[in-house]
């Protein structure tokens, strides 16, 4: 009976915690339960249900399946089935019709064979990249539509009335879902993807300020500090995400700040390059641990420029990030990313002169590392610079 | 009509190469098209019609949508579906029944409000991590069953017969698909994971060993060359794919050589420390093509021990990947970890003595920097073949 209460806390706190992670997962519960709730009206009022009758069953079928957290997913979610709906229907209408010229067992086999060869054609266009990505559950949803209306038919000869009602029924689904999703505090892809992209931003500029303090142990390497130095690693696997997060703001339509056909595709981009950067920055992490340190009067010679790079690479990082957030065009994100680069010449010039030169050679190797990935976290940050403002442009 | 001819041999030009690149898919369409003409059967014979009716329509439906790529998606799915269809419709049912002894508006109140609750709750269990990898499907169709029979079962008082004849049919859909998927040339979630982790490795250890050609400019960056340099590529993004083949592998039964509980989660390790090796390969893929280079003639000097830990990494992590496929245990890769162990040993002995007296410190520092993360590599390799031993044990 402990174990009950225990695993019921358990529930209880993990249920809090994501409601407090994202607030937005209540509201999109509450929204689901009231499409659901609206469209079962459709059985309870007698006006609705002589006109729909148990086709109406369809309508709640689609609510519960079309509703997805994001404007952008449930709209092509909707789109898909509404569009599926209507050629699957058509055409399943047609292959009834075409058959029921013949005699019975010749109609079976009509029939039949029609359902084989357009669940296998549509099935492998599931394999193309451009259809998966964007109408996917659009084939999966014409296949059924048409086996259904094709095959059916065979024992119900008002396959026309059927599959009016049963069209109509999921376009009312349709709207309802995206009405109710997109009116009641909507939830929209392409912010969520803008912020994520500043957001990801906005981790690596974190990162390289602590690691200054920190490797130039300014700083000690507290909890704090450690958990704003593993912050960055969640930027390495975000290709997903952003892949459907993309793929979603797609089929939204202009809203907030973002106006129809907002270049989505270019977050791609810097997505991509940030998290470019963030393989340097693992490598720059790794260094904090490494078995091997440079001691640290060899650091303190290249500490200058080291640290010129970080601070301005960092303000420019988070320049960018705040800048993508508020999307306005700061210049002096230019200023510090002139400045870091720079500051990398400097530290290129500093290196030529020979620095260390009665050190151990290989106690210098990690410096030398550290700074040579510096310079190249300042190459990156001049690529993501340049993707920033050709999003702003 | 030149375009449309245009488009249409490019249609066909990509459908012949996804086929090429996997014949499976080809064969996948097959086994869809034969499922859906298999439960359409029971539309078309009359023994089986007068048992099913209508209700033969659930088993289609369950066929397009359960159907899945590999076998444990198609299980996942199904045994969702069919659990969720069992639990649900016994507790719309239940809510049918309890709400028929009230009056006809308090009924409509109490109908309406079961919907909401049970699509509410049931909705925010979706955002569980633990739900989501393996019950989303589920708890998707538990709201529609329970919505379905506690709302239609307003207007049709056989409530029992209808959740019966459909809970069925599903079944009959569910066993139909999951016979098919898993008898008819079974694709294995499990083996695929099996693979790309396997292959993933290989692609590390070529790398390296095209890398350690070229960067000693013994060999040129022809385009051959450039196409095996960025293979990796593919690695760093790998984790989706390797998660969800992971899910599903955990819905598969025992087969081939891999037995039921086969630690399926021991490849995540597996796959992230891949992921860690192939961003030290990505930051020595960049000294490739940096503007900055080390003279050759300095380079010469680490020749000997960078090539002795690449050929012993590269040969370490083929066999790894060798043995991963084989599934047998190489006594040889343990001794190649031992030998690039040896060879880092020797790089970083030999960096502590003056290497390079007399050179431009700047333009040794890339040499630094591609010695420095080659000796990571190694560590990388080491993690790895304890992964991989562990793996086999």
């Amino acid at each position: 009976l402990g174990n009950i209460g225990n695993a019921i806390t358990g529930v209880g706190a993990e249920a809090r915690r994501l409601a407090k992670e994202d607030s937005r997962r209540i509201v999109h519960a509450f929204k689901v339960g009231l499409a659901v709730a609206l469209v079962s009206l459709l059985y309870f009022f007698d006006f609705f249900f002589d006109g729909f009758g148990v086709n109406a069953m369809w309508a709640v079928m689609t609510v519960v399946v079309v509703f997805e957290f994001s404007v952008g997913a449930t709209l092509g979610k909707g789109v898909n089935r509404a569009i599926a709906t209507l050629l699957g229907g058509a055409l399943g209408f047609a292959a009834h019709d075409a058959a029921s010229y013949t005699g019975d067992k010749v109609q079976v086999i009509l029939l039949g064979l029609s359902v084989f060869v357009i669940a296998v054609v549509a099935t492998f266009c599931r394999f193309f990249p451009k259809m998966r990505t964007r109408y996917d559950y659009g084939l999966l949803i014409f296949i059924l539509t048409f086996s259904l209306i094709s095959v059916s038919g065979y024992r119900n000869d008002e396959v026309w009335d059927m599959a009016y009602g049963r069209l109509t029924t999921i376009l009312v689904g349709c709207c309802a879902t995206v009405l109710v999703c997109s009116l009641v505090r909507p939830v929209w892809a392409g912010e969520d993807l803008h912020k994520l992209t500043a957001s990801n931003i906005q981790q690596l500029g974190t990162f390289l300020e602590v690691f200054g303090g920190v490797y130039f142990q300014e700083e000690a390497k507290d909890d704090k500090n450690q958990v704003l130095l593993n912050d960055y690693k969640s930027v390495l696997n975000s290709k997903g995400v952003e892949d459907s997060l993309v793929n979603f703001a797609k089929w939204e339509p202009r809203h907030g700040k973002f106006r129809y056909r907002h270049p989505w595709h270019q977050y791609l981009q810097i997505g991509s390059l940030t998290r470019q950067c963030a393989y340097k920055i693992d490598a720059l992490n790794s260094y904090l641990s490494s078995d091997v340190q440079t001691p640290l009067q060899h650091r303190a010679k290249i500490k200058e420029p080291c640290k010129m790079i970080i601070s301005e690479s960092s303000s420019a990082l988070r320049e960018l990030a705040m800048g993508i957030q508020t999307m306005t065009c700061s210049p002096s994100r230019d200023v510090h990313v002139v400045n870091a680069k720079s500051a990398a010449a400097k530290l290129k010039a500093l290196m030529k002169t020979g620095l260390w030169p009665d050190a151990d050679f290989l106690g210098i190797v990690p410096a030398v590392a550290v700074a040579s990935l510096l310079t190249e976290v300042v190459l990156c940050t001049v690529k993501i610079n340049e993707a920033v403002a050709k999003l702003a442009s």
